[in-house]
């Protein structure tokens, strides 16, 4: 590499960090101090810890281990904001991360403009391993924006005021999505997975072969449209659609609509970052959890597709497309305008377990943490969603939750056996 | 009534309506907004919610019932700032009030002030059982002042950094106390109770007669010193000095010192309002429980008082005397530098279950609910602490919680047979 | 004392060790082998630990503590069957004895049959003291003979095939009894409690005075009919008429109706020792928590008696009068044929918190455990029960559970101030 | 089909059912009535439920549904025996299994003679679709001749007492085995799952192919001597080995140990079906969870064989070969003594989530709802164990439990990638 290019990429990379950097400010720009501490459960963090933990995966991971003479900015914030690194040594537990109302967010902004310009110093002279964890840490803010805003909206949705978090943007009159179209999918030896040379997280790879039976993927999501429809055939209250574990799940929980969903005079409504307004029948429908999504595809006669279906299929389209995320502001899922696709909108819960590829190892030390250790009970999601940073996202990449969990901007997309 | 004492009345009340709705005020100008706006537990509330709730009450009892054209400031806050009122319809689950990021601090300090001018402008014309309500009004505000206070402390000793609400005190070095006296208590029929002819809570009254076994009671509360006294001598390890319900819950909770107590270097420390400092051993104990308190008791040889021993022995005290709240600013129990006192320093534990007087009769309408439903489960404190306001208690004064509940600043005076 | 007179009280107790034991047996022979194993709930225990248990007090209490050489019948008896007495040490887990299958109900009986003979082989050479300790254990005895009858009674219920523990008594048609009389009670000072001279347990005593303001008690025990009514009237739905913990207990229990009642046809039924029968209008009502008693007394413009008022208005009546257990066989609580009656059919719950009386104190040693270290968050109750064993009662007598409890024959007996 | 071939036919059928059904009696034999109907956990069932919820299967799937005028035994015992039959209408509380003390352990052998004698009138005139569910129910009724043993030792283990179901068999001195073998699987295109022809439960199939990377499986299952070593190695105590739902389980629950070990005097022991004995450690270890399974591999360098690397390697193998179960008395894993063996001794726990194969659709009905609807939270085990009956095994058998349980015989195999 010659030294212009070196410099072009110190640049680059020194672009992509400030812009990343900058976002995650920019998307908690409408919280208050108590908005952005306040823990609404136990799976969802305060915007003040995304904000402060996304940073202390810097100062750890790159200033600390490989920046000469850097000193923590406060050693206490290792304790505060670590999240899960048991190689780390103790922390707060993460049911109580919203009893730390001091550092205030401002306190907290200090500490990232701290971090950012150590980080800006110091970029020039890291070496290779070190610039590949800038770049991680790049891509694991990248996922705490999504969580932020996901977070923030389960807050707002615990008080009876329904605060908005942007105001709505006017609403585009989009024509009803066609029934749905078939697209036949690869049969046989397939690759799938990430194969190296440029990021992805350690848990989309090694590249390796898989064999697909016949089989067919929806063209597009199912719409609020057909959701109603759904409910409206007992979908919620017919035991024989359901995974035993999910309909124990939904009568302990009394669910009978997607997360945020209220009927009110008649007309369905969702909360959402806009706040509260009548659900579009045209639109995607959202946070449903995978019990949900799974009885939905018994009840329509298909079933979910695999993750290797899913890439298979998506290898072909673009992975910056789509309704993704562009900036703070209002974000919803979106009617369909054009031909099919794969990415943005929602997270499409797959048929599959979230396990490791063959092959796999999970790295050496505290980052090896990052995914291997959650490769049980978690089902894959694939695609992101209106609120993932557009160029996050890659064919290969893997997002998984539990299959109850529904706070996120997660979708459906059927498939079937030929 | 004169005209000119009817001016003198509603001046006295209208100041004494201002200097209580100022304190609380001041009590909260240490705390952010996020401060102000988190739940640390269900048993406690956010100081936002205090000063919030605290203004519902004179906008719904007096404001709305008994002044015409009143308007609701803002008619969500009802459903926000109910606490328990049944008959006020429903409200906001108590263990979700840290949830309400919004309104923030700052607008809830603008409804107080919008309902203070209201109420100033409406005191003049107000009829006496609406005056009534005003003298309820700020009585049940200072209580609120005092867990306002004990709840933010809470909240702070969930944050490692544990924060001071204020910078401590220069210490002033106190004798010892010497070993405890005892007062020999009066036999017989004795009269306890409030008899009326001036403000006293519903659970007060009717004054009534007891008879009183022969008895005597400490002449002082248990110092710090004597609590580790108990604690190296096993106190918390030894079934046998345990009410077996207080047995129970020290081991499923792992109680082993009072609350906020820590070992530092051989030295124990507690957090109070102004941090964490090393316990001074001739302060009188805090923060322990019901079953603490008895369980020393036993091991002392002795038993906590009834309330009618207690409030017989301190009716000849002056209710207004000892270590109270005189305004904002750090306070924690302190030596006693006089003879025997009743009053103030910490809410001393009595032996007696929380349950109607002979005669007892709730209120009609809400207020009502203000005491008499929670007649059950819970145990009679006496005398006030260091946080409560000045002026707010009487010997007839009955406070109560629950056997296990510590967060308050209470404490423990001995009594025995004789 | 001479030698006809200490034979005669050998013969006496012989006598009366001999009942008890014979009636613990003959209560349980209805159940098989399973039904005396099983446990219900966590409160509740298998009638073949009571049987056990009871031998073991008198094993461990008498023959091991009073006489030489006696030997374990077998070691590992103490862990299984020792309920609750810290001093002795280790013992299984309260909510696990459903566990025990082994030893089977056989062994036990021979259990017992072993300690009924060796402690019949003692009695002649036992000094006062383990006599004393004999009667404990047989009034000890008496009170498991209710619970295992209560016991098996809630194990049934939990049963869809309802099994009846007897067959049912002809009915016997009784007329219904005339609205509440009020018997004005004593005031002033009272002496109540027990003054000694014969067996009472610790708790009953000692003797002293109370003082009792002008009040009448209620001349018998609420009727299913006059409960009904209170349903009927919205006993169940009126939140004004509950305690708040009672309220939030029926709300989150479901509660609607006493224990064990169903509404089948538009007929209220209740599910007894003698199976599932319509209610008896005129029977006592039974069942019942403290909460449910208390909401029924505020429904009614009533109180609940205090146990001084109580024990000085029954200390006029005969305390094996009533209706109370006189045999194995079918009972359940009947109308009242004679006048006003305090003891038998049901137990009484009163307004008073058991708490220790003036000047109580424990026996030393694990006797000392019996009750001393229960006094916090119970109710006292009062008078017995169609299922205490005839003979076991004082108008002394206090019985007490926490308020929610109500799988004991617990009932009403209104109160009011004068 | 001639008409020989028919009898013939009928006739193997008949023997077969009166094995299955003599098996489970005999199983049960040891039981007395109570142990025979505790519940020890919700996991775990009584005795008498699986013998009479077996026959209720008969009752209901063929002779209700298939034979003309036939009358439940007792109408009552669909609702108590029904399992988790949704389409079979509302049942008795899985958690409550353990309160049914009536119908008694010989009135449900009653019931089970009636329906043996019934469906062996009836065996020669049902059409092939019921002769299918005959077979159905037979191997339905092999499972929990399974669980039975594995519930009824639960329920032992938790008596102090600890019985034994039968005397231990004379230990019989066993070269330990050697170090792992790795044997090398097949690569690329490989058909797994049943392809019909003969009886297998749905999820089995269909038969499909699957790519396989290069592997190798373990030659043997992981013995206790090194489970003892990676007990030794700190396996229990070091986070980085373990999945992260895996660790918070084990620090949850205390877990140190595979189930109902003990250390006594220096010296594993473990309890079993012939009761508490030291372990051996040249057999297999057993009674395991997923969790600690992965733990272990990940511990040895190693990992877990895929279902798919495992029904491959094991198609090669005897399924009715090994350590399994072929009569009532003890039986616990044993050392090997031959070469490499997939069948019997304990369940391996693979490393895949129980789901669907391709195409695969659950059957109409109740009798559908057997394996489909728990395809979600739970990982499949493969081979067997040594209380499996003999002859009820196939290489594409799938068990499948939540990664956490671990009182079923379950056990390690290794796999790692080449």
């Amino acid at each position: 590499m010659t030294a212009t290019q070196a410099t072009a990429e110190t640049d680059a990379l020194r672009a992509g960090f400030a812009n990343v950097r900058a976002l995650s400010v920019a998307l908690a720009a409408p919280l208050s101090d108590a908005d952005a501490t306040v823990q609404s459960m136990p799976d969802a963090s305060p915007a003040k810890w995304h904000l402060a933990h996304t940073s202390w995966f810097f100062e750890t991971f790159v200033l600390r281990d490989h920046v000469a003479g850097y000193r923590a900015y406060d050693p206490a914030y290792a304790y505060l904001f670590n999240s899960y690194y048991e190689a780390e040594g103790a922390r707060h537990a993460r049911a109580a991360r919203g009893m730390i109302t001091r550092p205030s967010l401002s306190q907290v902004l200090a500490y990232r403009a701290h971090v950012d310009a150590a980080l800006a110093d110091a970029l020039p002279g890291l070496h290779a391993e070190a610039r590949a964890l800038v770049e991680l840490g790049m891509n694991h803010e990248q996922q705490h924006q999504e969580l932020l805003l996901t977070d923030a909206l389960h807050l707002f949705a615990q008080n009876p005021l329904e605060p908005a978090m942007w105001a709505p943007e006017p609403k585009v009159p989009v024509a009803m999505p066609g029934p749905t179209g078939w697209i036949e999918g690869r049969e046989g030896a397939v690759e799938i997975g990430h194969g190296g040379g440029s990021f992805a997280f350690d848990c989309e790879g090694p590249r390796h072969v898989v064999w697909l039976a016949p089989h067919a993927t929806a063209d597009r999501t199912v719409t609020n449209r057909e959701w109603c429809e759904f409910i409206a055939d007992g979908g919620y209250a017919r035991p024989e659609l359901w995974l035993s574990d999910g309909w124990a799940w939904a009568q302990r929980e009394g669910v009978a609509a997607p997360l945020y969903w209220e009927e009110q005079g008649g007309v369905w409504t969702r909360f959402g970052l806009d706040g509260r307004r009548p659900i579009d029948p045209a639109a995607p429908v959202t946070r449903v959890s995978f019990y949900e999504a799974d009885a939905y595809a018994t009840w329509a006669g298909a079933r979910l597709p695999t993750e290797a279906e899913w890439e298979a299929a998506a290898s072909a389209h673009d992975p910056a497309g789509g309704n993704q995320l562009d900036g703070a502001g209002p974000v919803e899922p979106r009617p369909s305008t054009s031909g099919p696709a794969f990415f943005g909108d929602v997270w499409e819960w797959t048929g599959s377990a979230f396990r490791p590829y063959p092959g796999f190892r999970a790295a050496d030390g505290a980052v090896g943490e990052y995914n291997g250790k959650f490769m049980s009970g978690q089902f894959v999601l694939r695609g992101g969603s209106c609120v993932t940073p557009r160029g996050h996202l890659r064919a290969s990449y893997r997002n998984f939750f539990q299959p109850e969990k529904r706070w996120q901007f997660t979708g459906v997309r059927l498939a079937r056996d030929l």
